[in-house]
């Protein structure tokens, strides 16, 4: 397995599977100087742990991370950051249930393709690496991208945006945001439409299914001048992040795919001068790039998240130890919907990739001479 | 800037402006021993090409590609393969009018970024770097990375999907699809809605408007395995891809952002054993990807493609000299739609993509020692 | 910081201090199938493990290795295999003799870079991660690399070569190298030499100072055609390696500096075709590179590795809190020389560059589908 | 072939072989706003240039670069700067003398392991991408590196210190070096060695021989703090970035390989601070490096030099095709010696990895906000 490294200056390594002692993650590119503790990590891992409400799973694991290196007494050294999360739910009874399905493919999860990559070796307990669980390790990262961003002045948050065709439309302004979604288990700001996405979330788990949805992400306060042209546009390196989250089928910026039915004057973003004299835009169907470079607007996005694959249904499928079809049973321990705890993973991955431009940007800048009466 | 190399070991570099002198391109990770000629190279450029059709800029780009290195004897030497595309059409008259409106903000394009990121130095002539231009050599090096899919019975096809809300609803089985495709000028294979498409981009463009659309693309003949599990998935590197591609604003794959309103059995693709004894999958809404490594199923997927920005229609604007609100004039030298030119470009990414991959496992795999059946 | 992970493919990172808490190391790209536990890795950091002998530190770390991802019932998953120390030798003792000169620049250490890099919050202590202790997650990670070659029937062994001008002429068959070497405390397979040396560097330890030397390492196996022309020549990146290692200031290859007197018929390695009809060559001059690809022969370097910095001698330096001038008094918990402790990494730094460039080949050459004759 | 682009932010990618159309540079990263032209190009291309001295080869190159891209009226826009030199010395008469020779191994030349890695396509024609030819290129995109570098107060600087045995003990001034180095044809700052060099250059090259020996490169002016602890150590970047020359089989850094024989307190450098209140070091036997970041101090390093392989000797050698031992004959077009034309090249290599860590170190830095008192 290659790819378990995320950003060229700000680069983010992790390791761990489900079932696995520990998930470790190591993150290169912490500035020194600046102050964290184990708390500081654990506030964004417990928003993304299981078994907090009926809309997660059962899981009972406790996510307690601890910083073992990149500090000296509380403060950052520049080295960089190591953080442990030991697996503490992996009792028998449930390294036997896997067990017991190991050769049976499970529909929508990565056994298939693990199988055929890996071999007869590849981890068939509670879907090893390729299990949700590795996403700890991004948030514990991405607690730490968030900690650097917010000394930029950058806030990155996330929420659901609708969920089995119950849109949020009622979205607060940007500061309230963050309260609003979560004051409800499905992290929605618009408390009318939550209520609709739990009800209808708990009927699905009570079908024994799960419940898809899309979730919002916006970045408020990048600077303008981010994202590299051509290949490492900060659209493509953000969604190269987002995309590599399990679950998510889906991505827009701005507009989106309602694009496809506009016209060039309507798609495009007039730009005015503020009271302040600075450049704006009246509206932001680019999402807040132009060129592949931020402009100093939100960037907006959505994802579009699958339901869990684990389901409490019997499903056809095939046993690739006998290779001939099979039907797998019902499975209990299941996320009704991924919609909040993938939340905190996305803002995340886009913490991080918006922490390495703005030092890749910095680092390119930082040879320019001459006066640049834009920035 | 930085950014202008994709791929890890298959690596193309590229440069050129759209007023510049030359564009060039360096294509890393070329196997040694395949015939190769400026024509086979040709042959996608001129399905990018301008000045074709009424859906077209009038731009009279010639592209002639020359092959300068990497070659001996018409035969590839494993050296990395060079290319040259000199720029003609760049007539002081055109030059002239870029001129004249250089300080001018054109609505949906880079120059506002560039200025604040590059200052006053940054490109004003057609869009500099930031042009579509650009992307001829992505089509060059796309040629070359298809010339080698072609070696493992890999295919990548690219056609419009929809366009102003007209979607191409009867596509016919994957062989005929790029034959019929190319039966029209939008690249659609369904002929019905192909006319509806053109008929309609012809009134919009009469408006001095332009009109956006999807394109769908398709790669059969990917073998399960590919793709590198956590940050690294075969469609997280594909999205980044993608999204590199100026005016894309929306990706997804397989059943895309449907899966926001599917239960989990709805969305599972159960898999079956095929008269062969192969694992087959009863749908594909997975867009042919399980962990985010190939399960040798078509990989499937969508773009949105924003109208191009440049209209004959005047715009609100900002005089950046002046730092002062403005209107911008018709522009005339536009294409009314990007999608039949960009379904090349995409193809080209796409494909660049997998080749990577592919030399990624099987660098990997060449490691593993163990009798893998599965394989 | 950053640059914290090592290789392209096979991709090592690394955190962790001298008196942290922990040191992490997580290897990407471990091929699934392999047998592994934790006895494997600590063979080789049991090697480089301080505190055994008169010529290493008294520092008793007990470099203890738990293997926490990767692995299922003793097999490599494919997943990236996580590695953790615990750090236990830190008492108060040793953290408050740090303390105490932390403003004071140790001549011939990293503080004084540290300190302009990473400011005030500079890891004082022992170094931080400056110290040589970080190098056993890169003998950990080496293990691992070893074993890999292993099955490809690739063995890297390092030896000391010279110290304070004592030089080993007595060289075994490359076969009884390791043995003859292990047998002394300095590693060194001529016992004749390596008598003098221990003798000589007992002398100077007590005079209070510490010992030079050079390490010659040599991998056996590697096959012909390993390296990439131009700018990732295998020697360049060994040498980006080995150069990575503290305490090294010279590195040459094969004849090395003596080729600065020799005429070019004199350096040239003749080939010739042995017994089975296979190209060999009569000299080792180029230490098995040409064109920066191996070829066949043995890989031979040699290290030039500096005396530690460490002396229990009084030495001039600068305050740089108080920006004065100061002395530094003896510091008595040193290593007497680093070569013997030097071989394990070094070996490691070139056992992973030698597995990351076979994954990088054969991706390559994977794709390459001609007859190859000399293959 | 992999491995044709250096540099992780200043990013320098090539192609083009001895007799192929053209070489291609791109050279991503380079600065807006900075005046440019093929003049500050050639100046260095012409030092490297051959046919010009006794001790070069004769082949006539012209050399003459065009710079096509990245530069809009004489002045840097941020795109990428390509370059183009065509190939002009490549008639018959020389392509039929590899022809005749094609299946002969060259002693000391890449051809056996570019045969074993590229098969029978591997270019046979003056060494292909094999041949120093490549290294114009280099120089290309050292000049545009140096052109940044001075912009930064940062020199580069390098000539030759010994060959075959004579050394040069009288180096002049930094300041005069340059001046000093280039009266004479074998770019040696002490007049009566450069004498006595050239005459014995001179005399093996009438045995049909060539000469190795050795160059001394400097830096004056890097800030302390370049370079990234552990892996990515400014030395290690360095060692890479050198080692990648061809024909380079050894390097030192500071006393280098003298280190061997010094004990601790002789090894170290003593700080003090000079007459301003600046830290300064009495010796400089680290090379200008502590802990693999700069000192602020000089970076100096040597670096050994092959003899030219190509000499007019016969020589033993195989035939790959009759899979024979033979004799391959004198070849007369070759260099008497590589030191004068490898010096622009390895110049070239340093200046380009001090400015990647220059950017890289930037960027890094511009997130860490506490008051750095020592920078």
């Amino acid at each position: 397995m290659l790819g378990n490294t995320f950003g060229r200056l700000f680069r983010v390594t992790a390791c761990g599977e489900s079932y696995g002692d520990a998930l470790l993650v190591i993150v290169d590119g912490v500035p020194a100087g600046m102050s964290l503790c184990d708390a500081d990590i654990q506030f964004d891992l417990d928003r993304r742990r299981p078994g907090q409400t009926p809309l997660d799973s059962p899981r009972m694991e406790t996510d307690q991370v601890k910083v073992v290196s990149g500090l000296l007494e509380g403060v950052t050294t520049g080295a960089p950051v190591g953080m442990i999360i030991y697996n503490v739910d992996r009792h028998d009874i449930h390294v036997q249930q896997y067990r017991d399905v190991k050769d049976q493919i499970r529909p929508g999860h990565a056994e298939y393709t693990y199988m055929v990559k890996y071999g007869t070796h590849a981890d068939w307990c509670g879907a090893g690496r390729a299990s949700g669980r590795e996403t700890c390790m991004r948030v514990a990262a991405g607690a730490l991208a968030k900690k650097i961003l917010a000394t930029e002045g950058i806030k990155v948050i996330g929420y659901t945006k609708s969920c089995m065709g119950i849109e949020a439309t009622n979205i607060p302004a940007f500061d309230l945001i963050e309260t609003e979604a979560r004051k409800n288990h499905i992290i929605c700001p618009d408390q009318v439409a939550a209520k609709k996405m739990i009800d209808r979330v708990m009927e699905i788990k009570d079908e024994g299914e799960t419940a898809g949805g899309t979730i919002e992400l916006i970045a408020r306060g990048v600077p303008a001048g981010l994202g590299e042209p051509v290949f490492d546009k900060l659209n493509a390196c953000i969604a190269h992040a987002l995309m590599s989250i399990g679950a998510i089928k889906g991505l827009e910026f701005g507009a989106g795919f309602g694009v496809a039915n506009m016209k060039g004057s309507e798609c495009n973003d007039f730009p005015y001068l503020d009271e302040n004299g600075k450049v704006k835009f009246r509206t932001n169907n680019s999402g807040g790039f132009l060129g592949g470079i931020s402009n100093g607007d939100d960037l907006v996005m959505r994802l579009a998240v699958k339901p869990t694959p684990t389901v409490s249904v019997a499903q056809p499928t095939i046993d690739m130890e006998k290779m001939q079809e099979t039907t797998l049973g019902a499975i209990t321990r299941r996320d009704p919907t991924l919609l909040s705890r993938i939340i905190p993973v996305a803002e995340s991955m886009l913490a991080m990739t918006i922490v390495d431009h703005l030092m890749m940007w910095r680092g390119y800048d930082s040879l320019q001479k001459f006066e640049n009466k834009w920035k």
